[in-house]
């Protein structure tokens, strides 16, 4: 090898390809290795005039020789124990401060122990975009000793997308924040996809139209508020011609839907961090059911169909775009709330603002809306992003239509769980008196929990059915 | 002491306290420990003359020298370390063959794990019935060995509530069944909860109605397919006069409700499980969203008060009956439908009949439904509690009424989170087209996913935006 290479990747799948073209358009030299051998020359060859850059390595050894140190290796491979193997196989081989990137979707309490335990510098990094991101700039996401991201942030940030010039490639804070931030990442990307297919739903069962008329909706709504790349693609996907039939596309393809983990993920730390995110686990729920086909069809067979088909005038284009406006603001401010928690569980420096802005390009959750958010997460990150007079003014002008989305889809059976979760946060969110009370009662009545009171603010208090014989300093074993 | 006792319990909190005076009053010789060393005696003098049972323990030697051979001890002490602590100092003075029981409201992962590692015979056993049914007549779910449920099998059963002479006591399963069953059971409850606090602040909210006044729409309710310990409480909270006022109690607790961790279990074992509870879901946020008592008044202030009153005529108590009827149905269909998952998943013998039937008298979600469940299982336990005939002609009859209260309450800006996600549950249950494929779309677009075709069945199918030159067969690191 003529010159050492700045950087190495392990793991030459579609991600890793596209990430390592990246890497070589920029500029920099870059050492690949994969588990097929053969893989890296062929990979060289066909990335033309570019494999001037790229270094294919036989083995380990020679992708950790080809290198210049201290040496910096991403791991581009499947998450879980694949990647516990590489380091173990890697770092015998590296100096101390040689740096290794794990670029994979990881769970970020396998992160946090890795940057702990794995011997030596470790860096986790969220990266989004898809292939398309990973080959001409995605969003990344790093999380890990700050020194060590700052040893590789020349290249992160020039291969990474930029908003108006602004590289959308940024350290978020100590072990595991990375990761858990494009986990978040993840949590809000299937929530706002599955608001849209619920407004599809609704374009489809409620006005009859087919999807080749859908794209065109869509495609209208990427030019205004709603702008943003899964609106975008979400038009191409309406619009697309199957080869096969020549129909549309959209129309053939199976409604079961796929996950791998990371809406699961958000959910479940969601939940230990007392998080509410109702849009994203009504969207993870939408998943599952959406695999039980069979049980569905005997679903319908046993109960008919729902009255689908709308009133004349119903629900148009224009007030479900404004619906889906304030159902993804409450998306947004569920995913930001949880950030913060996150933030003061974990100690992590996250910054909101920050977020956001990495958030704007490259990344699937891409959107002109993330821009307005960074500003106001600027102005307060403290607070919900549903009290910033910006997105408050939006969801002023639009609640009235997600209501009316709501409340009519309801009507007629088209199941539009995410948004309908989206209306409740909010009707939740904006009632100083809410029914809990009924709650605390209950639960002072079957398990002596106490309550407090409205008028003195005391706390411990119970009802008459409390037992003056119980031993109310001891709650040990209690119900409920 | 006189005689060797047949059990032992530490821990003489209000369950523990009650749980003993039941032991004692079914006719068992009970030997107790409380880490205050006076209660014990104290407890004794108060048990008047069923103190001739109970043997006080001044320290965990003279317990377990009280009791005949094999022992078996009840542990009903916070959950968590404390249980580890009180095994670790139990274990090296019992014998290799005593039985430790842990009634507690243990993590079902801590109690498997307890159960191969803590050095001898151990049972996690769930509780459920609050002060009361631990002194009269408690639900019981056992996991462990089937041969040291068996050990104790006489006493438990002799304590359990009583369904028509049945007890409400079984054996769940092997290692950790028991709190598992446990936990789900307080995370239907959780959601059965929330829908008639819903269905609270309608008649509240929505209809203007003080709590005396609504205290009878319960106790309505409780005379018809409703019956439920549940409703009946809420009756009797709804009821009860505030002795400091003279007004309605209900109307001076602080809508903020507490938990203490079996919801949130619930929805993460759940998630793991790819199991859908979005009812239990929307409870858990719903009492994470009530404890945000300031930003709500933030909210009502910045967006103002919901449109509350509803028109003359509009969600009659009978109706939101009906509705509530057809909510709770889709609630434990999916609680059963988690546990059926969970058994499949740990290798359980789970008997979800026998589960329904322990549920029918002693809980906290007993109710007349439990029976109809537990036929309804015991015809088919692997089929959607909804499918089954019963319940299927009652959300026939009762699924127009859901929708109508989802519907008028969203339109309204009452929040119904829990029904309305039971209602949402049931239309993508009973729609055999959904709309996951504009999902399985987007996901092939940003990410080669693939889809499955509905016309031949093929998988792995992609749509004319994939590039012939990815890699198709390593998906490492892809996005989504």
């Amino acid at each position: 090898m003529d010159r050492q290479a700045d950087i190495g990747l392990v793991g030459l799948g579609t991600m890793g390809a596209a990430l390592s073209l990246n890497i070589a358009e920029k500029g920099f030299d870059i050492a690949v290795w994969n588990r097929k051998s053969d893989r890296p020359h062929e990979f060289r060859k066909q990335a033309g005039e570019l494999g001037a850059r790229i270094h294919p390595a036989d083995t380990l050894e020679d992708l950790v020789a080809s290198l210049s140190t201290p040496r910096a290796i991403i791991l581009m491979i499947p998450s879980g124990d694949p990647v516990d193997d590489m380091i173990a196989k890697l770092r015998p081989l590296l100096d101390a401060d040689d740096l290794i990137i794990d670029a994979g979707n990881a769970n970020f309490h396998d992160t946090i122990r890795r940057t702990a335990d794995s011997g030596g510098p470790f860096l986790g990094m969220g990266v989004s975009g898809g292939e398309e991101g990973a080959r001409h700039g995605p969003s990344i996401m790093g999380g890990g000793k700050r020194e060590h991201w700052d040893r590789v942030a020349p290249i992160l940030e020039a291969i990474s997308a930029k908003y108006e010039g602004a590289p959308c490639a940024a350290w978020m804070g100590e072990s595991g924040a990375g990761h858990f931030v494009k986990t978040v990442h993840n949590g809000i990307e299937y929530a706002d996809m599955q608001m849209i297919a619920e407004t599809y739903g609704i374009l489809r069962d409620g006005h009859g139209m087919s999807a080749p008329d859908i794209a065109p909706v869509f495609a209208g709504w990427n030019e205004g508020v709603l702008q943003s790349y899964l609106v975008e693609i979400s038009a191409k996907v309406a619009a697309a011609t199957d080869a096969a039939t020549g129909g549309p596309l959209l129309e053939v393809i199976v409604d079961a839907a796929g996950q791998k983990g990371t809406g699961r993920w958000t959910v479940i730390e969601a939940q230990h961090l007392a998080a509410p995110v109702p849009a994203i686990e009504a969207a993870v729920v939408a998943r599952n059911l959406s695999a039980r086909r069979e049980e569905r069809a005997t679903g319908e067979s046993l109960f008919g169909a729902a009255p689908k088909p709308l009133p004349e005038g119903a629900l148009e284009p224009a007030l479900l775009e404004e619906a889906l406006i304030c159902g993804k603001i409450m998306c947004y401010a569920q995913g930001f709330t949880m950030i913060a928690a996150a933030a003061r569980q974990f100690g992590w420096t996250l910054d909101l603002p920050a977020i956001a802005r990495v958030w704007r390009e490259g990344c699937i959750i891409r959107s002109a809306m993330l821009n307005d958010m960074a500003d106001a997460l600027a102005e307060d990150p403290d607070r919900n992003l549903l009290f910033a007079p910006f997105f408050a003014a939006h969801v002023k002008r639009t609640q009235h239509a997600l209501r009316e989305v709501v409340s009519m889809a309801t009507a007629h059976g088209l199941a539009v769980p995410a948004l309908s979760s989206g209306l409740a946060y909010f009707d939740q969110m904006r009632t100083a008196r809410g029914t809990a009370n009924m709650i605390q009662g209950q639960r002072d009545f079957f398990g002596l929990h106490g309550f407090a009171r409205l008028d003195d603010g005391t706390t411990g208090q119970h009802g008459p059915w409390a037992d003056a014989a119980a031993n109310p300093d001891d709650t040990s074993g209690k119900q409920g």
